[in-house]
């Protein structure tokens, strides 16, 4: 029996020991896509308990009740029949701890066990398994060295993290003051480089739509009449971007819909909304189609990596919609079919020699291998290795079976070795010890297949293969 | 080698060996749904053969031909190319029973092997291999005791089987005799309980369904004249089967349809079908949900579970069906989508604060994460810990991959230490050894994660987590 | 460790072991579907070198481009970033050959490495491992051998490799005159047959679609005015190439569609393409279906067997299409729902007692559970084993994981020991291995399951079994 996530967790062979600890374990981090709050990095918070890092809470910001933490977290305890005080409620920090402690112990299989022991051994030196038997002993651990290891500050973790770059994710209305406060001191050694995520710019049924528009319209001076004035006012807002160093932006859809690009409908449909009258499903999906091919043309031109993540169904349940709002643990897969609407996209892009490099993330894994084939009918141009990239397993996806079905995915149909790898997507600072569950992963899944003879045993190939997917694709691919 | 279906099968770890001799084996069964005939029970039914006990066989009732025995060994006798004559035809049940041996020869893969030799071990004591060669001798064991020994009547299976419940499925409409009579009886131990299973008054579309209405309307003296009146009659059935010993319901549905709840629009529908004027599919539709939401909030009202069977396509092949009937093995896995449909459901029960403990099954695999996602969004009650439940791998999922990707996604998604754990979904009496099958399964699957260094080796956890999903969970989540 | 792809490559057991060497390894191959040209094999074509036979190229037909090739190759180095200049270009031979080796280095996981070993192996007795340090010295080795052995010849391939049968993919408006020539040679000892593949009067959108019908006219001497007559020149093309040979048809379509058969609508869809009207998509969707099942009919009468290929996307990069043509890299999985149209057309033509034996293949992994109840629900004939076959993991699907999980997807939900088996889909007449690595994968499968304890282990059955799935199977399914 191997020792609970020891020295060699998850690398189940001689060559997957190697790879790892010899050459994965110790290359830099480029976490291209994740939530943090910029905000937090240049502050260099701390934090007052393991609680707080780990389960966040709630606080009150302008008169208005804001839930933030780890969501992923949250449903672990809501699906152990934790009650809601002790989540979002007004329990004391250590009785949620205790709850979350206890979930544990009926969540085998469950990445978040996983991810909860890496980061106590990361960044507390801690092996001792959390459960409600020892959740007192760690809370106290972790909280006296909260308090007094400065290598437990925002700055701290990521620099004992390796980490070389962060992406953030970042509306096309922000200003990105604490982007260019990281970026000015000196004294902060890791980039953290914006993304352009215009979702907002998407939702024409909001109800802040237009006043969304108003935004953009002050802060770019173009008055948006028209859809073309649209896309410029965003080109304005993604040069600026590129000025502060963004390298990637990111789409969350429902779904790419089937329909043709057509300005004259996209046009039409934001007229409509202007006036505010109805739009159908049609509408908005020409409109949806036709921003994001302009947007795509756009990231083509300025060397962004266009990222579309699909198939997720959020805030589902609308009781606690509206207790906690958005990102509090409502959300779930759907299954949209989008294997013709990414099509449409890419091959307008790639007729009119114009599509930048694009990732596809989808929430059901049953689209998995149609995204990987879909790709390939989009490398063509020879710019960089796999333009069009197979995006990490994501969210719900993020777990071990769930890696290696999307690296195995990737190696059958694509070429792994040409991978940009692992990113958290995550909100949490502790969140970097992912990439060493990523990397253990990919080691052990090579380790097997060199082992039982169905890859050459080759020293410089393997290791290529693993400092690439690691490290040097993501560098490259980014523009770093 | 390990033996052919030893005291160790599908046991490849100390661990797993130790948790499944020790803990699981033993603990008593909840076979919380099944649809065996609670005549048979209460008449302790005697076989005279070996095939009528595994192949069934035709009777004729008033006058009409009745199939009736297990499809899924009759599917695997058709794709073995046996004519029908010795599935479903007068051929002799010893020749039936040697073209199934025969079939078996083939069926490497196939859980069918592994039924028949559980039941063969379980049952008869007997650890020979099923085959052509071995047929003969087979045959002639189990006859000899079947007519011989008390443990082969029907409350013999379920006694030596350590059956502590039975869940049976039973229509609205039925006056539950059988039930009653079983529980008057002190003799017999097993608790028998009905579940409701309201199907016929879905299907608006059937000939029979003015009718049925008519003898809904008959037993409980409500005039069903509109929507409210039905939801009225079938409370009351509801109340009925509660008061004995309903435990849950169930919904075979093709699909939930993505639809609004509206009363008006199911109104109408009952309208124009008692008035036999068409209605549309979304009229169908929208009725559909609309009953499934009202009885949701009844079945919330009564701590009936609901559980929700969804992408079965059945009767599939009409020159069959016209000969045979229903159930006798022509129907499969369809797909439709359903995660927009139930999460509307849930959805609106949960904001009347009036959801019931749900179990959602779809027979298409491709939907398996999604239900398991889905069914995170709506814990959060804090009243019974996973209140809405991944179903057990069903029918044509209802194999050993089927079943360790069901334990898996689970676990990955949600918290496997609450799972409810296995139900045979049978017909037959023999079927209690799917238990020791899924047992057996869930222990290697546990043992392997252990003795990988993925879950601590903590014998209290882990008895815990066992007794939980084979018996406990089951025991608590049916208010047994 | 193994070494890399030696004796023992992908046999894991002492049985996996047995079964392979000892029986599976020196059966004949039935390649029943394929895309060679019968012409290369009557005409015993050579070659100049290796890039030829594997990366193929470029010529002028009829001042026309023409490129033509392994797409999967060309696929894979594009993903690889090597420019098409490399792939389709004017590079020299040697050059394109260098970027294909190289580009392996990244393909770990990716059959395409199996497979080029392989052949490395089995035609060139070679077993260095292919890649950017080897490419001169295989290169050299290859191309003397190519020069000067007899075996490798196309003749000299298909005798080595022990195949016994190919089927060849053909049009209905094929004069069938190699197949003739080859049959009337005596020297040539393989079988090489025709498939019936009709897509083209499918595509009534196509342009050519009334010119076509003109060549079919001219050739049967059926005046098409209207589907009646249709039918009947295509029942007279049947008839012709069963006439020499003929077991098998082939459709590829993009999904069966969910309609009903119904003659006045493909009657009067007909009827508008012949006057150049436009069509929509239900009236295309019935001439689809109610073709289908005409041609069911047709097949059944002629014991022809009847292969659906759907979910592929085709031609998506209208870019390189423009350039390129058609099969040259650019298609891909698509997700249509096809459940219900397959069921539909085999109920008509069941409830016709005129269905003839059908493969289905799907291109979506999320079908293949599908697709395998589906034809569970429709062998009820008793004519042969498994008369409805799930087919053998297609195109994306043709990898290790791909095969395997095909395999066990049949073995769980039909009789695995009833499969017809491997194809190899190929233009190239070196794939032949590709029986060698499914030989190999069924083996190990087999032989691990019963290590496991979960298959008897008998001699005999389990002979039966690999002979079946390897040879016989196929042998008297397509009645050869």
């Amino acid at each position: 029996m191997k020792e609970f996530m020891g020295k060699d967790f998850l690398l189940e062979t001689q060559t997957a020991k190697h790879l790892y600890h010899d050459i994965a374990k110790d290359l830099p981090i480029i976490d291209y896509h994740c939530h943090i709050p910029p905000k937090e990095v240049f502050e260099n918070r701390k934090f007052d308990n393991i609680a707080q890092v780990w389960l966040g809470g709630h606080s009150v910001e302008n008169g208005k009740d804001i839930y933030f933490g780890d969501h992923y977290k949250w449903r672990l305890m809501r699906a152990n029949g934790v009650k809601e005080e002790y989540i979002t409620g007004d329990k004391s920090d250590y009785e949620r701890f205790e709850q979350f402690a206890k979930s544990l112990e009926m969540a085998i299989g469950n990445p978040i066990v996983h991810w909860t022991q890496l980061e106590l051994k990361q960044f507390f030196d801690c092996d001792i398994p959390l459960n409600s038997k020892t959740c007192k002993q760690i809370w106290d651990l972790c909280n006296e060295k909260l308090q007094n290891d400065p290598n437990l500050s925002v700055l701290g973790m990521i620099r004992t993290s390796n980490v070389e770059m962060v992406g953030t994710t970042d509306d096309p209305l922000d200003d990105l003051y604490w982007h260019k406060a990281i970026a000015d001191d000196d004294s902060i050694e890791v980039k953290v480089l914006p993304s352009f995520r215009p979702d907002r710019f998407f939702k024409v049924e909001n109800k802040t739509f237009v006043e969304d528009l108003k935004r953009l319209e002050d802060i770019t001076k173009v008055v948006v009449k028209n859809f073309d004035d649209l896309v410029e006012a965003l080109k304005q807002r993604v040069t600026y971007f590129v000025e502060h160093g963004c390298k990637a932006s990111d789409h969350g859809l429902s779904y790419v819909p089937s329909v043709t690009i057509n300005h004259a409908i996209a046009n039409r449909t934001l007229h409509k909304v202007l006036n505010q009258q109805n739009v159908t499903t049609f509408e908005i999906d020409t409109y949806t189609m036709t921003l994001l091919y302009e947007l795509g043309k756009i990231y083509a031109k300025n060397d962004v990596v266009m990222q579309l993540h699909v198939n997720a169904m959020r805030n589902t349940n609308t009781k606690y919609f509206e207790k906690l709002g958005a990102d509090t643990g409502f959300d779930n897969i759907n299954n949209h079919v989008n294997g013709q609407g990414v099509q449409i996209l890419l091959n307008a892009l790639t007729y009119e020699d114009a599509c930048p490099k694009v990732i596809l993330y989808s929430l059901n894994s049953a689209e998995m291998e149609l995204f990987a084939s879909l790709a390939g009918s989009f490398q063509a141009d020879g710019k960089v290795a796999s333009q069009i990239q197979l995006g990490s397993a994501w969210w719900f996806l993020d777990t071990k079976d769930g890696m290696e079905n999307q690296l195995k995915t990737l190696a059958r149909i694509g070429t792994l070795g040409n991978f940009v790898g692992m990113l958290t997507d995550s909100r949490s600072f502790l969140s970097y010890t992912r990439h060493e569950y990523f990397r253990r992963i990919l080691c052990n899944l090579i380790g097997h297949w060199v082992e039982n003879g169905e890859f050459v045993n080759d020293e410089e190939i393997l290791a290529q293969i693993i400092r690439n997917i690691c490290y040097e694709n993501a560098k490259k691919y980014f523009s770093l």
